[in-house]
This record gives C-alpha cells, sequence and structure tokens, in this order.
C-alpha cells in the first residue's frame, strides 16, 4: 500500500505515562489513522510479549526495573474503527543485555518519541483465527 | 548523499516469504533505486551472519524456532547494477532474550514491511578487497 | 511538537571515525538543528552507558572487540547552543548475542548512517537536576 507523508511529530513523552497507551491517545487526539512511530528513551518495569504459534497466544514477560529503550518501532493502523499502535522494543539493563518483545506495559522514565503521519487508505486489521489482527497480506 | 523523498510503501509481507528475498524483489518490482527500509514481526528459522575482521566473511549463526522480529533496518541501494537490500535484525525469543545480526534468512510468519524510497544519484556497491560490497566513504 | 520534512542524507561514515562524534560534527557542518538519525553497520570496542535512577550518571559498559550495529537510533535537537546527538545502539557479536545502550564511543568499521532533518522551533535539552538533559514534557 502506498502512502503519502503527513504530519512529523518529535516530542518528549512525560514522565509516569504508559508508553504504549499514550501512543495510542496520542493518534486518537490527533486524528492519525496511518503512522510509523519510533523513539529512544528508558522504561520502568517493561512488559513485553512473545507469540506463540503453537499456543496461538502472547506469553508475557515481565521485567524488573528501569531498561534504556533502545529501539521503539512499530506503527499505528486502524482495529475496530480506532487507531492501534502496535510497536516492538529492545531494552537494556545495567550490564549491556538486551531483551525485548512486543510493547505490553512500559511506564515513561524517558521516552523521546517521533512519529511521522502516513495519508491514504487505511490498513485496517482484522483478526486472523489466531488471535493476532493482521492487515491484509500484500503479495507482489 | 542528499536525497530527496520518494514513494513510501507500509505493507504485510505474506506469510511464507523470506524477507531478505521478498525485500529485494519488491525493489526491483518497484524500480527502486535507494531507499530505507523498517520492519516489525515475527520470523521462522531466521539466519543471521556476523563478519569477522579476522576472517574477512561472515559467520552464518542459525536460530531455530519462530522469533519476535524487534527491529527490521536498514536500506536499498545499487549492487551489480540492481537494487540490493542491506538489512539488520534483532529478534526476541520466548524468554525476551534477543539475538541479531545480518539478515541472511529468515521466512515471515508475519512482517509489516516499511519502504520509504529516496530519490537522487544512486549509491552503489563496491568491493573493497575483504568481501564487503561498500558505498565509497563520505569525509566530512 | 510539530515538524515539517527537511533534508535527508545517506551515505557512509569512513571507517575509523568515532560514530558519536562523527554525526555531532556532521550535524554541526551541515547547520542541522533538529533530525532524526538511523544506521546500522559494524562498530570496534564500543562504548554505551545505562542510565542509573539510584546514582543519577550513566554507568560505563565497555565491549570489547567488533559488533555488527543493528541499530543506531536516535535524534539530534539543542544542546547549550548547538546540535546534540542522542543516540542508542544494539550490538551483535559471533554467536549472535546482543548488547547495546546509549551511544558513548565507538570506531567506525562500517556505517552507513540516515538523517532526516526535521524543520521548525528547535527542541531544547536542559538539566533536570539528575544529570539527564532533557527536552521539556508535551503532555497530551
Amino acid at each position: 500500500m502506498e502512502f503519502k507523508p503527513g504530519r512529523i511529530f518529535l516530542l518528549r513523552v512525560p514522565e509516569g505515562e504508559d508508553l504504549l497507551y499514550f501512543v495510542n491517545r496520542f493518534a486518537e487526539e490527533k486524528g492519525i489513522k496511518t503512522a510509523i512511530v519510533k523513539g529512544i528513551g528508558s522504561l520502568r518495569n517493561p512488559v513485553v510479549g512473545y507469540y506463540s504459534e503453537e499456543t496461538r497466544g502472547y506469553k508475557r514477560i515481565e521485567l524488573v526495573g528501569t531498561f534504556e529503550l533502545l529501539t521503539l518501532l512499530g506503527n499505528v493502523s486502524i482495529k475496530d474503527g480506532r487507531p492501534f499502535a502496535h510497536l516492538h522494543v529492545t531494552l537494556g539493563n545495567a550490564s549491556g543485555d538486551v531483551f525485548g518483545g512486543h510493547l505490553m506495559r512500559g511506564e515513561v522514565f524517558v521516552a523521546e518519541l517521533y512519529v511521522q503521519e502516513l495519508l491514504g487508505e487505511p490498513l485496517v486489521r482484522k483478526e486472523r483465527g489466531n488471535n493476532l489482527s493482521l492487515w491484509d497480506e500484500e503479495p507482489l
């Protein structure tokens, strides 16, 4: 699917916000239907998910402490008629070891967030029978 | 090298595709010479490379199972007259541990792919005598 | 804060440069006040930081050897009247293990660097009483 560039935002998320919840609210309040999201910072007690093809569900991985947010990468598209953020993270601890997964929760200590809105026919997430809401595939 | 923005694509790669091969074919079919590539998703049995300065070659690292694709990051430029994708990945397992390297292979379970085409004088990869094909350096 | 897109650069950083120092000099020489920075490549003996909320300072993590640069992600904004790069990295070793943190030092073996300039009211970093220089928060 092809898009045109829309608005660009670069901002610091307030300390104490839940990062995923903030991005969803941000998209809702700004009227963003499609976007690319990126960021760096530091998160407290992040919870990430690993999707298992066997159980057809997400395993929750609860990390304790404050982690460097090395990458926040993902997108906003439409699910159930509303903007929905799908975000993956990598996180570094005090030894430089890295953990990560599908972002479920995480309190912002610092988050420098970049949002590039995209304009065009919205991408819509639909349940695929495996507890995953995905866009239609686009074959070449 | 300075570029102007070209077309923007955001799409779901079909399940079962090899991600690297798909990006190369995508660039070829769309006539993309230069681009930035990003994505998230989930890959099966990814193979990544580590370039060793000592052996002047890539060591293959074969990962078994399905991994969260936490970051796909790289570019498309020209090698041997054709578009060529250079992509690095980070990958998370069911414990939240992260692995990664230079993407060699990986079957798509889910891949949400973003391609930002860049317009300008193409960057060309040339063999540098160490089994690496690189653009010319740009000193300040 | 909302921005308009400015110049786009994609280039290979010369081998032997310190990556963080190069990005700062690049921004200074090009007159860039705000930007998004991304890249991949390979770094020698990178040093990364972990910010501790307890000690209110960065712990230095010195990595030895050459690492795949899996993600370079961050931004340029204004600190003390000059452009200042804030960059996080993830790094892979010969086993595919991944390490990372706030980029402090790292000699470029290969670095393919993407800089997207942003035009608008500059974001300014100010000391927050905890040895962190941060932009003002932007509540929703």
